[in-house]
């Protein structure tokens, strides 16, 4: 069933969200999808923790308190949000809207497109071995962790940070697996102290095996059509086989552009060029904000992806409801806008 | 003595402080000019206590607390303001300058001028009866309440509201003039519930005299050279001669734009006229900001005012070093701005 809204946003980081924001102040309705499974972006995947001293008004804040600060701000609209899916195609409809279609098979008939998406879609760092990624719809499993559908494999676990430790610990736990190995380039892990811990107390039981070394190739069996091992590099030239039944890669998360370079923007760079009035793209109904769009003195600043958020609300309204004369109307004052908040009006004396 | 600076900020309502900020980081020198006694412009002056919702991350906070927020923010830099005194010149000096003089007779020598001036500078309301401005240096005294320079007078203070009667009451209490009248245009007042009750107990014990009516002309002696009597109109067509020494209007504030419209910069309806990569006027070196300046698409937002300080700030960096590479720090990580914020590195693990 293809879902129909006023506007979609792409991109749930900080600069879609308060996107919804400035929709719900004027009245248009939206839906956000986000490649991630959580909202907050690159804001929150790459400086979760990390302070920002930048924004007006809020003299510190981590990226995780920005996003939870502006769910909090965009609560009074009841955004539907779409996560752990990327955009994948974008075309025109016969109405003059927009017909879009996500990876996990999701179809929105929007009527305006604003694309927030930051330096793309965040999603997982693949493992470059000549023949592998023919093994991705079967044997190799990027996203899924359930131990269930794992039952009875000799399962690696690849990777370093608190994604392959967690993974690995969780099938180790569940005792659906043959076995479980967790495979690093080298001994050092960037992870939770409390991680590593249960990690060396898994591996002294004998429930998780540790393996160093680099993955340089495959072997397949059944003409090929079956991944049973993989080759490592382990150092001093020496190399090891490892069999495998199911191979979950937990290498990070690193933003691709994706499909938007595809949709025929006009783009320098791998930024999409807007007019800074309107950030209009050139196709119509088509708005570019944040770190993706460029203008003459652009700065990918959270507070300009912001303030371009406000400007493509303002310029969307004058494009879905070209009939209506436009007002500026202040959320200290404004009795319509109060309404949409959900506060009270004005305590002021005057 | 004139001061030196890299750039005088004119205007310490919001985005004059979030200029400031923007300018710390790039490491330019500045002072702020206001002629309100206080910072926080329009934002204090107008809605000092009404909500605001529409700042990103902040889901509500009042005017007066933006500009608590704001100075805590810029505390780092620690700016020099100038408050209580109007920007009255403007003019470049020999060596590409700007020399800068206000109301109170300080001069600025600064390389580069931001104007944040909003709707204009907050300045009392003028009493509008003819032939009165004349006496503005000797018996009116718009600003100053110094009850020992009014020994012996005869004083009227006009006004209904809070600054009115603050002012007829601390006369009366300091015991120096011959007498206090307050004349306000109808017997309602719009002040704090503790003053009206302060006031009528002062009219009780007989310390100030209270006049409903509007002043309609003037009585002069000395060859015009003296202000001896006001006319007030009553109602019912009857009227009253009230003699007077000294006048303190109390009208409450009124923005204008005063002489910035003087200064040769391109206008547009009382708004300047900027580039908007860069916040520029025509004259070298004098940039515009917030709701003072205007380009295609510009919204009279906060948010809009800070994304435009932001711009300036990069425009002036470039301006003022004109050899130095441009790169764009993140707050969230670069060391030299941690540094310049007075802040430890950040804590996160990568």
């Amino acid at each position: 069933m293809p879902l129909m809204t006023d506007a979609l946003i792409i991109g749930a980081g900080p600069v879609g969200l308060f996107q919804a924001f400035q929709l719900g102040l004027q009245e248009i309705a939206c839906q956000i999808v986000d490649a991630l499974p959580h909202v907050g972006g690159q804001c929150v995947e790459l400086y979760g923790e990390k302070p920002i001293y930048d924004l007006p008004g809020i003299p510190v804040c981590s990226g995780r308190e920005l996003a939870e600060r502006l769910q909090q701000q965009i609560a009074p609209f009841k955004v539907p949000l779409h996560l752990g899916q990327q955009v994948m195609s974008l075309a025109p409809t016969a109405d003059g809207g927009w017909q879009l279609q996500t990876s996990s098979g999701q179809v929105f008939l929007a009527r305006a497109v604003i694309i927030a998406a930051g330096v793309g879609a965040f999603v997982p760092r693949r493992v470059a071995i000549d023949g592998l990624s023919a093994f991705e719809s079967s044997q190799i499993h990027y996203y899924q962790t359930d131990a269930i559908r794992l039952q009875g494999q000799r399962v690696i676990v690849m990777g370093g940070e608190d994604a392959a430790l967690e993974t690995a610990l969780q099938l180790a736990d569940s005792g659906h697996c043959a076995s479980v190995t967790l495979l690093h380039r080298n001994s050092r892990f960037k992870a939770e102290a409390a991680l590593e811990q249960a990690l060396q107390q898994a591996v002294a039981r004998g429930v998780i095996t540790l393996k160093v070394g680099q993955p340089v190739g495959i072997e397949t069996a059944a003409e090929g059509s079956r991944l049973v091992a993989l080759q490592i590099a382990t150092g001093d030239d020496s190399s090891e086989t490892l069999a495998v039944d199911a191979l979950l890669p937990r290498l990070g998360l690193s933003p691709k552009l994706g499909p938007i370079a595809d949709w025929g923007l006009a783009m320098e760079r791998k930024l999409l060029t807007v007019d800074p009035a309107t950030q209009a793209t050139a196709l119509a109904g088509i708005h570019a904000v944040g770190d993706i769009c460029h203008y003459p003195g652009k700065r990918k600043l959270l507070l300009c992806g912001f303030h371009e958020a406000t400007l493509a609300a303002f310029a969307l309204a004058a494009y879905l409801r070209p009939e209506q004369r436009q007002l500026l109307q202040y959320t200290t004052t404004s009795p319509r806008l109060h309404e949409l908040l959900g506060v009270a009006g004005s305590s002021a004396r005057t």
